[in-house]
C-alpha cells in the first residue's frame, strides 16, 4: 500500500495557523449554528422587502437599458448576461453616475474596477502596492479582518494605530509613519473606515479627514478608504468621504453593494485613479494595474452580478442613497433600541457597580460594549447556549489584548420586535458571567 | 500646491512588470478590440441557445427544490439567494452528485469549497499550499496563464515540465522533482489539464496518467487536474480523471461551470479530500484550509450564481455531460474544420515548401499551429488589421522561447459558418508573413 499524501498544517502557508483567518468564517457562520439565538453577531444588512423574484426583473431592466440606450443587438445583449466580460467590468459607466451622485465623487469610469466585493479589492490593492517585505500597512485598530487577513495572505506586516471616538488621530498615524520608516521600512497605505467603522462604530470629524489627508501628503502614504456603511447615519449628516476631499489623488475608494443592495451577488469596486508611471515614460491607471492582478484572481466579476446589480441602480436613478433610506430608518431604530436597552440594565452613574460602558456610534452597524470580564470565544458559547444571545468577541479585530473584554453587538440583522427581548438576554449573560 | 501621490512600476508589485498578467486582459478583450475580425482567439464557450430569461427559470427551480425538498421557509429561501452564505459554498451536494455522475468522482460534499471560477481555487491552493520561497510549483509547458500568473502573484516559482502529444512524460516530472530537492527546494505540486490541455489541446493516455499517480506518490507531489474540457472529445471516448484514478488521495481536483454552463456566473470549484494534521493532533480537510484562504479574497461566491447554476444542475438531473452533447457536436465540428481548412492550404508532404504544421487534438477548444516566422503580438496586429482574422500568441504559455513561431487556434468561439472563410483569411496572411 502506498502512503497517502500525508499534510501538515505546520507545512501549509504561515496565515493558516493565524486565528484572523477563521475570524470572517466564524462573523459568516456563528449565526447559522445557534438558529434559535437572537443574533447581534453579523454585519449582515437586513433583508427587507427583498424577493428572489425580483432577480429577473432587474435583469430585465438592465437588458432593455443595454438594447435602448447604448444600440445592443440581441446577440450582444445575450453576451453581456452570459459571457466572460471586461477584467475591469462592465458596469463602470453605471457605478461613476452613482458615486458621483450619492457622494459627490466624480471620477473617469475608467478608473473603476468591478471586484467580487470590497474584499477582492482589498486583496488587489494590497497586491498591486506591497512591493516586498520593507513595506508595512498601517491600519486604524480596531480594524476590520478583511484587510488584516489579506494582509496575512500576502505576509504583509501590519502596524496598529489606535482609534478614538472620532477615529484614528491624524498625529498617530504621522508617528508611526515615521516610526516606521526610521525602522527602515516603506509605510505604503493607511487603511481606514471613516464613517462607522467595523468593528468600533467610531466616525471621522470632517476636520480630522482633512488633517488625514495632509499627514497622507507629508509622509507619502496612500489611504485605502473603505466605504460600506456611509449611508446609515443616526442623528448626524452625512459627511464628506475622504475620497470627495481628496486633492492629491492619495485615496484609493472602495464601494461595496452588499449593505446598500444585495450581498448575494458579491459586488464591490475600486476607484484607483492614480497615475502610474511606466519606465518607458508612459503613464497608466493605477486601476489598469489593479485589473492585471484581478485577472489572475478572479478573471473578471460575474456578469450576471453585474447586470443585476445594475438593474437596481437604473430603477434608483443611479443614486442609491435615497433607495436606502427605509435601511437607514432601520439601522437607526434598531440601533437607539440596543443603546436604550443597554442603559436600562446598566444604568449611567453607576459604571463602578457594574462595570460595563458602551460607545453611542454616529450611525452604521455597530456599538461596542466594555463588560468586566474576557469576552471570548468561551464565552460567546456561555452566551448563545445559556442565554440564547449572539455577539462577536472583539478580540480579534486587534493585534494585541485591547479587545480582550470587549464585545461587538451588530444592530443591522436582529429584527425590530426582538431587540428588547436580546437586550433582557445579553444582560442576563452579562450580569451571569461577572457573578461567575 | 501639495504633491501629488506619485506611484511608479517599479515601486508596485513585481507581479505587475511581468507580461504573465497581461495575458488575461489579452485574451479577454482581444476580440473586442477587432469587432470584425473572424476570431479563433478566446477560449469562451459558444453561446448556444443560451437566453438571458432563462436565469429567472432557473432561479425559481433552486428556490423550489429549496422550499420542497430541502424544506427551506419562504426567509430562507430568500436569505439563500440573497444573503452572505457559507465560505465553502452552498451547493456543494448538488455539485458532489454532479461530479459522481459525471466523472465518477463521489466524494463528501465537505471536500469541495465553491469558488469564483477555477481561477479563485488555483489561488487558494498556490496560497494555502506554498509556505516559503523553498516550495516550488511543477507545471506542465505550455502552460495556462491562470496558474502561472497566480503563482506570480505569490511569488512562487514554477519549474516547467515540457509536454508531448500525450501531455506530459512522467519521468520528466520525476526528474524535474529530484532536481529541485537537489537544488534545496522543496518540489510540492504539479499541475496539469489532463484532457485537452489549453493551450497545446495534448491528453494524457491512460497509462500516462497512471504513472504520473505513481510519480506523484514517490516523489511527494500532489497533483492539481484542472478539468474544464473534458466534456469536449473529439473520436476518442472520455478517459477516466485524475482524481478517479487516484487512490493515495495526491489529487486535487478543478473544476468550471465557465465551459460547461455559464461563463457570466463566474463559478468553480475545488475537490480538497485531503486531511490536514494539526499540531493538537486533530485532523481538518484541506477544504477547511482553503475556505479560511477564500474568506479573505472573495468571503463567498456570489449566492446568485450559485443559486442559478443550482437550477441548471437540478434541471438536468445533476449531470452535465449528457447536456453538453450539443456543445460538444459544435465543438467538434470547428475543430475538424479547422483542421480541414489547415490540410487545404497546407497539404501534408510539402512541410519543407511551406513550413506549418500542427497538431490534431483529441477534443477540446485548442489547435497549435507551428509557423515559420514569430508568432508574436505584432505579428496578430497585422493578422486582425490586414486580413481580418484573430488568434493567439503561444509565447505567453512558456517560460521560454519556444512558443515563439506557434500560435493558438480555439474552435469553440467562432460561429461554423465562419470557419472556411476564417481559414482562407489566416492561409493568407501566414503566406504573407511567409513572403515578408
Amino acid at each position: 500500500m502506498r502512503p497517502r499524501a500525508r499534510l501538515c498544517l505546520t507545512d501549509l502557508h504561515g496565515s493558516l495557523s493565524d486565528p484572523v483567518l477563521d475570524t470572517m468564517n466564524f462573523l459568516n457562520e456563528v449565526t447559522a449554528r445557534f438558529p434559535e439565538a437572537i443574533s447581534f453577531a453579523p454585519g449582515r444588512p437586513h433583508e427587507g422587502s427583498f424577493d428572489p423574484g425580483s432577480v429577473g426583473r432587474y435583469l430585465r431592466t438592465y437588458t432593455s437599458y443595454l438594447a435602448r440606450e447604448r444600440g445592443f443587438t440581441p446577440a450582444q445583449v445575450t453576451s453581456a448576461v452570459f459571457q466572460y466580460g471586461r477584467t475591469k467590468g462592465q458596469i463602470h459607466e453605471l457605478l461613476a453616475r452613482t458615486l458621483g451622485n450619492d457622494e459627490g465623487i466624480w471620477v473617469p469610469p475608467e478608473a473603476i474596477v468591478v471586484t467580487v466585493g470590497a474584499q477582492e479589492a482589498m486583496l488587489l490593492v494590497l497586491r498591486a502596492l506591497f512591493a516586498g517585505p520593507a513595506d508595512v500597512l498601517l491600519a486604524s485598530s480596531p480594524c476590520y479582518v478583511g484587510i488584516t487577513g489579506a494582509a496575512r495572505l500576502l505576509d504583509i506586516e501590519v502596524v496598529p494605530v489606535a482609534e478614538g471616538d472620532t477615529g484614528p488621530d491624524p498625529d498617530a498615524i504621522a508617528d508611526a509613519a515615521q516610526a516606521a520608516r526610521a525602522a527602515g521600512r516603506r509605510p505604503r497605505v493607511f487603511y481606514v473606515v471613516p464613517d462607522f467603522a467595523n468593528p468600533s462604530g467610531a466616525s471621522m470629524t470632517v476636520h480630522a479627514r482633512q488633517r488625514l489627508l495632509d499627514v497622507a501628503a507629508a509622509q507619502d502614504l496612500l489611504v485605502v478608504e473603505d466605504n460600506p456603511y456611509g449611508f446609515f447615519t443616526r442623528d448626524v449628516s452625512p459627511r464628506p468621504t475622504l475620497k470627495s476631499l481628496d486633492r492629491d489623488c492619495r485615496v484609493i475608494y472602495l464601494g461595496s453593494f452588499a449593505k446598500t443592495c444585495f450581498p448575494g451577488a458579491r459586488l464591490g469596486y475600486v476607484v484607483a485613479d492614480q497615475d502610474v508611471a511606466v519606465p518607458d515614460g508612459s503613464r497608466r491607471l493605477l486601476a489598469d494595474e489593479l485589473a492585471k492582478v484581478k485577472s489572475m484572481v478572479t478573471v473578471n466579476t460575474a456578469s450576471l452580478s453585474q447586470a443585476v446589480v445594475a438593474g437596481m441602480l437604473i430603477e434608483n436613478g443611479y443614486q442609491l442613497r435615497s433607495a436606502n433610506e427605509a435601511a437607514a430608518a432601520f439601522y437607526r431604530a434598531n440601533m437607539q433600541a440596543v443603546l436604550t436597552g443597554l442603559g436600562r440594565y446598566f444604568p449611567a452613574g453607576r459604571h463602578a457597580e457594574h462595570g460595563v460602558s458602551w460607545n453611542s456610534p454616529d450611525g452604521g452597524f455597530f456599538v461596542v460594549v466594555t463588560v468586566p470580564f474576557a469576552a471570548d470565544d468561551a464565552a460567546l458559547e456561555v452566551s448563545a447556549r445559556e442565554y440564547g444571545v449572539l455577539w462577536t468577541p472583539m478580540r480579534s479585530f486587534y493585534a494585541g489584548r485591547e479587545g480582550d473584554r470587549q464585545l461587538r453587538l451588530s444592530c443591522s440583522y436582529v429584527s425590530p420586535g426582538e431587540v428588547a427581548e436580546g437586550m433582557r438576554r445579553l444582560a442576563a449573560f452579562i450580569m451571569g458571567q461577572r457573578a461567575s
